[in-house]
């Protein structure tokens, strides 16, 4: 069927629409609204001149710029068509091609622990810290008086570097811990998960190497697989890493930094001592290899003597430094910090930049009040009253309760505590028996690379209360001792397989 | 100078610690003290077990604990040493090898245009919404509201796809805008920029091509630096991206997707037809990838009729949309949204918790109460209205003060248009004459792949009121005048060279 050629041109008009646009408008019209449809055959350039009276050239034009814009097609030999705008229905499915990292995300996301248990179960295995500890009304108002008083400037982008008067107040505690670092010198996150992904984002591209601690923390592992890097496992012994292993590890050039957590290790709950960081860091100095030290518990030490961070030790620029307010504060805010040095520095502006433009000024800047304001500070105090008490009473249930051969790490600070049982129990299998038994721990083998059965289980004082803990210690104990006189059961429970 | 001996064990003591580590122990507690220093050497495993009467090999296990803890070395040959912690001063520094990926990144960086003028310059080069028009009070109690009613709740950790009432309110608005979503097919980021990376990670890795506009957004171009990844022009023409180029360019393997915005586009301000959109769609399905539509000003609609957006009209899952608030309400919540489908939605989720857990829960939810109040539709009608009435002085004053062949786009929406001058002027030459003229625009070099010389520009509505533009416009038409009375300066003024 050939096109119906109706068409008016308004010629010589002055500051009219070029003829050959309103050729093509014309046609465009006759698509959109449905006289001309999928397969019409337009008249050819030569007919279309004729019956009009313009130049071949600029019904040529006219055509073209259709054929850009996706309305008709060009076959040689037969003519010019409305093109097929959508396929008739059903349109067959389409699956994008997801990136090959992607796809290593979505295989962890299947083998991930998922916690199911009856309300009332005891959270022993949760980090997430206790929301009835937390000063809502105190930061409501930092909230409210912040918008009331530069609510136009807070609702505004931030600097990708995050709010200034944090910066101030974050640099100052550091500095009384013993850093060398000004407010320039940090740039704020989203908690220390996104510190984690940007500082490992500044020394890696996929493919590369990273030095973790076994176990570690294990959303770490998530952000490795998510950035397509591997990690290089250096074990602990007795809470600390082997700095023999660490040093082979970083001499080889596929591996380029070290991420570690000296100050109440997740999921050990152990701190290092003074010579074992100024050790590391000679030894990272020496393979040329920045080490990330995520602090993210730094402000929860309710008991022994503070030992300088990382960071506050480093005098060559090695450390990257993540905080975060986080485990100390509550997550909700979402804000945490990077202190970097140097061209890492220079480089982790413009990348944060690139990845989100920067945080919110609001909640920042709320923050900022709220800690010099004093309430961060009478917070801390509060909450390591809580963590301490609550630590004591794991302490003790675990003495009292737990039967011979289990051993556990005393932290001084911190949310978390490492529990090692004997008789090569997978503690992966054991948490259905737990939870029948009304509590929940951290199963071992998630804080390890290869997710290999681990006999040891992460215990968490931050949101059980000394009662749920003394509860749920001693009902974990119980399930150890059947466990333990039932005898090893590896692989046949439950289907898992070893 | 052989290490002092005096240690004193204690043996057999029930549930006491080990010999090896009370012996490790001495030589920490010596070390850390300061007694024993850098290069001291410790007896041999020989002489210790003799002169404190343990065996041999517990005497072995404590020097390969204190060896594993960074304390103590041993040289064959010539005994047991404790190990230098730190350089003697000065430190050598330390210049850590960055990523190759963040090295662009810091070239992006050196090439970046950075405004400069006085106060009261009127800001034609900006996208930040005016925030005399935000409804801060109104934010500001919704904040308050929801803390009050579940702050504790809010302050915890969110999850990693966001807020389900806000994700309720915008699947309801999406809905009523034609596109098949629920609140589940959503995912909550840190504005579109977050949104941007998020959505590219899906589909690639480093070394990969992806299809964009050109000009197209300029933060993409950072964005793209920053993941590794290469940008592939396709020619924009009267508006809309050139669909046979497009073809062409998805065909090639390495391309992996197309970024556009078909509406309110940025830089042009220009909007793709319906036809357009839907023989776009035809194409990436035919060549079987993924398009990101960036719907960032899609709320922000003042003249003309809706076109239904990619999304909409996308019967198989081509589509990744991103949306923002931070055009049409403010930029300063973070909150933005990508709508997936499929298994992209599935990597989505746990790819945002691998970058940084999920958004501040507190920012998300006062957001929902403020869209279900009302207030955010009240805005919109308030903002549209201010928009519309500096559009149309914008383009009057265009047409008043603008000489002969100069040629702008006539935006339906959003914050910008785009105006090309003849002449061959390098509008990046032209930006310093304008700020003495006391106006800034964006030069149209920096929304090219390449940053070649363009005699495009810019022009903002967003942050100058009617009678700034008025003045503004007045001002850089003379400066327009100035240059094309003196001819083509490509490359000699102030050391641009082209």
């Amino acid at each position: 069927m050939i096109a119906a050629m109706a068409i008016s041109l308004e010629r010589g008009a002055d500051g009219g629409q070029p003829v050959y646009q309103q050729i093509a408008a014309h046609f465009r019209a006759e698509i959109e609204a449905g006289r001309l449809g999928a397969g019409d055959r337009l008249p050819t350039i030569r007919e279309l001149a004729r019956t009009t009276g313009v130049n071949r050239d600029t019904v040529a034009l006219a055509y073209d710029e259709l054929t850009r814009a996706g309305l008709i097609e060009a076959t040689v030999g037969r003519g010019t068509f409305v093109r097929t705008p959508v396929r008739t229905s059903p349109p067959p499915s389409f699956e994008p091609v997801l990136s090959p990292l992607v796809e290593r995300i979505l295989d962890g996301e299947r083998s991930r622990v998922r916690y199911a248990a009856p309300a009332g179960t005891v959270p022993l295995h949760s980090l997430v810290p206790d929301p009835s500890l937390y000063p809502v009304d105190e930061f409501r108002r930092a909230v409210n008086r912040v918008l009331a008083e530069s609510g136009g400037d807070l609702l505004r982008y931030g600097t990708p570097q995050g709010d200034p008067a944090l910066r101030e107040e974050l640099a100052a505690r550091l500095s009384e811990a013993g850093m060398a670092v000004a407010a320039d010198g940090l740039v704020l996150t989203q908690g220390a998960s996104e510190g984690i992904a940007l500082a490992l984002r500044l020394f890696t591209v996929p493919g590369d190497v990273v030095a973790v601690e076994e176990p570690t923390y294990h959303n770490v592992l998530g952000a490795l697989a998510a950035l397509g890097l591997r990690g290089s496992p250096v074990p602990m012994r007795d809470g600390e890493p082997d700095l023999v292993a660490l040093e082979r590890t970083l001499e080889r050039s596929e591996v380029k930094l070290f991420y570690t957590m000296p100050t109440f290790h997740n999921p050990l709950g152990t701190s290092t001592g003074l010579a074992h960081r100024r050790a590391l860091l000679a030894i990272a100095a020496k393979a040329g290899k920045p080490v990330i030290e995520d602090a993210y518990e730094m402000d929860l030490r309710y008991a022994g003597k503070p030992v300088p961070s990382l960071a506050a030790l480093d005098e060559r620029g090695v450390v990257v430094q993540l905080f975060s307010f986080s485990k100390s504060l509550f997550p909700g805010a979402r804000v945490g910090s990077i202190a970097a040095r140097g061209r890492a520095l220079d480089a982790l502006v413009p990348l944060k930049h690139a990845t989100d433009l920067g945080g919110s000024p609001v909640l920042q800047s709320a923050l900022a009040r709220f800690v010099a304001s004093g309430g961060y500070d009478r917070h801390l105090t509060k909450v390591r009253r809580a963590l301490l008490a609550r630590r004591d009473v794991l302490l003790e249930t675990l003495a009292a309760e737990m039967p011979d051969g289990v051993t556990w790490t005393t932290p001084e600070g911190g949310l978390q505590l490492w529990v090692e049982l004997p008789g090569e129990i997978d503690t992966a299998e054991l948490l259905s028996d737990a939870v029948r038994g009304g509590v929940l721990f951290a199963p071992g083998f998630q804080f390890r690379l290869d997710r290999r059965p681990s006999s040891g289980m992460r215990l968490s004082i931050a949101l059980a209360d000394e009662a749920q803990i003394r509860r749920g210690v001693t009902a974990l104990a119980g399930v150890v001792r059947d466990r333990l006189r039932a005898g090893p059961m590896r692989g046949v429970e439950e289907g898992v397989t070893v």
